[in-house]
């Protein structure tokens, strides 16, 4: 279960090792609408993901730790997971990527100490090797959307944002495989009940929508072409299992709207934001009236945009 | 009198106000040396200015907030001191500007409720009429480094990053009037007496080293054209009274190096800095042999850059 509980507990046990991120209001976005983001782009390792990685890390007990610690993901995750286990001086953690992972990828993620195992040509196939091997050691594996340690995590960013400002109403939030959202809305929702909380997905990849639609847990999705890495594939199943109680609408934002975002980020705010942190930005700037008079916190998820992609975000609009 | 105690009572007064903001390493740049990045460019109003303007505001009695406050200055301090005001309830705030300043420097500063009177030609012209117009009114005027109580504000930062991390043995701090400097080496010096306080400045404008050369207080110097606002004119009194005690050396930094350590900061570190806050970690790119071994903290001290210069620090080098 995820509940209000479980969130405060996550909280005590994270709190001092990560950010309380700001919850500033962005002067350029707000006219009719109050457009107050909070700062996950700052977090440490600029992300929002540390949460939940050390959430589940400092559950653990002192056997479980020996035992080791895996992920599997190249990005965000994967990265966050090895800072974790450095922070808390587990020295037994293992990331498992595809080996099409690019370098600078792949030393990020050793920088803090983890081994990096290159496994399989894609995110599936890495995820079934991956999978195969925890067996054998009884290691924990660490998924960011179907675990609820991992969730509860992701739940104490709404407990900062309600208690920097009460009078928020409505919270943006990216959905990728849905941890994020699941985690902020059980905590937003025991504070405020009628709080309104919306999912926003790339329109390349609705994985979320169409889940919903049929009722179906699409564990996979596919995609068209999308700068929105962590924001592509399928659900999480306990985001699944959960999302009518905890998402009350999902906008779709088309990839052309997220790089006028990054823009309006980089320029107007002077904020780096990765294409999946600045699509709550971009739904707003694409239709400011549809949140008329309302107190919205936008979740900006995280910061790490490749470089090519900030030339390209800034050269597409002169 | 600027002492460790009198930073000591400013932080107890501002600490509420502001953000402790993080230091961090920079992967990127730590090689031979160890970088550690002081993100006063993630500060309110996106500036370490904010520090002084809150010290000295804080320390006023009641009467003295009703006469007012002033200010001299279309940038960073300008609108920190509009902001303080509006955090503190304090209403009759003025911002003297030149004519010539940008209508969005304006706006900005109207913002948090600071009346702007433009008047003169430039700064210089517009410092004399503000000047002028305070002795009729009997209004506070706030100086960003001619003031004691300001200066002790900024020191604020030196206590976070000792604090933050005991090893630090340097400190790169930019100098433009000076405030900034002083502040930070009376604390730090007090804490740990063979720190190493190292100066930058921009080399269309060596005011403090020319200073310091000719032993001579130079109000005003002559500037080269920069992209520098915040490091050009000349420097402030009492910065250049206790530059011998505080400042250990000063490294001369090339334009163009600037705008590396703008494009470097913005596409590795993902963050915003404007060229006065690059300027430190310019003098450890162009020579990081002279830091070998050691342990550098650099204090970006701002986040509010042109947009059009962050397009053309990307665009100069591909």
């Amino acid at each position: 279960m995820i509940t209000f509980d479980t969130i405060l507990d996550a909280r005590k046990r994270i709190g001092k090792y990560i950010y309380r991120t700001p919850l500033e209001k962005s002067i350029a976005l707000s006219k009719d609408v109050n457009v107050y983001l909070k700062l996950e782009n700052q977090q440490k390792m600029k992300c929002a993901k540390i949460r939940g990685a050390l959430s589940k890390i400092t559950s653990l007990s002192e056997e479980e730790r020996e035992r080791g610690i895996v992920a599997i993901s190249s990005g965000n995750h994967g990265a966050a997971v090895s800072y974790a286990s450095h922070l808390l001086g587990i020295t037994n953690t293992t990331i498992y990527v595809p080996e099409t992972t690019p370098r600078v990828k792949v030393e990020k993620i050793k920088h803090y100490g983890a081994r990096v195992e290159l496994v399989g040509q894609n995110y599936d196939q890495a995820h079934e090797i991956g999978l195969e091997r925890i067996k054998s050691t009884g290691a924990t594996f660490i998924d960011p959307c179907s675990d609820e340690v991992v969730i509860s995590g992701q739940g104490t960013i709404a407990l900062e944002i309600l208690e920097e400002n009460p009078n928020i109403d409505t919270i943006l939030v990216p959905i990728g495989g849905g941890g994020i959202i699941t985690g902020i809305s059980v905590a937003a929702k025991a504070i405020k009940p009628d709080i309104e909380i919306i999912g926003l997905q790339t329109a390349a990849c609705p994985a979320m929508v169409a889940s919903l639609r049929d009722n179906k847990y699409y564990e996979t999705y596919p995609t068209e072409e999308s700068i929105c890495d962590a924001l592509v594939g399928g659900v999480g199943y306990i985001p699944f299992k959960m999302a009518k109680d905890c998402i009350d609408s999902i906008i779709l934002v088309e990839e052309e709207d997220i790089k006028r975002a990054i823009k309006h980020l980089l320029l107007k705010e002077k904020l780096v934001v990765e294409p999946a942190g600045a699509i709550g930005v971009a739904a707003i700037m694409k239709n400011p009236q549809s949140f008329a008079g309302k107190n919205v916190a936008v979740v900006l998820t995280g910061g790490n945009i490749d470089e090519a992609l900030i030339e390209r975000c800034l050269g597409d609009w002169d």
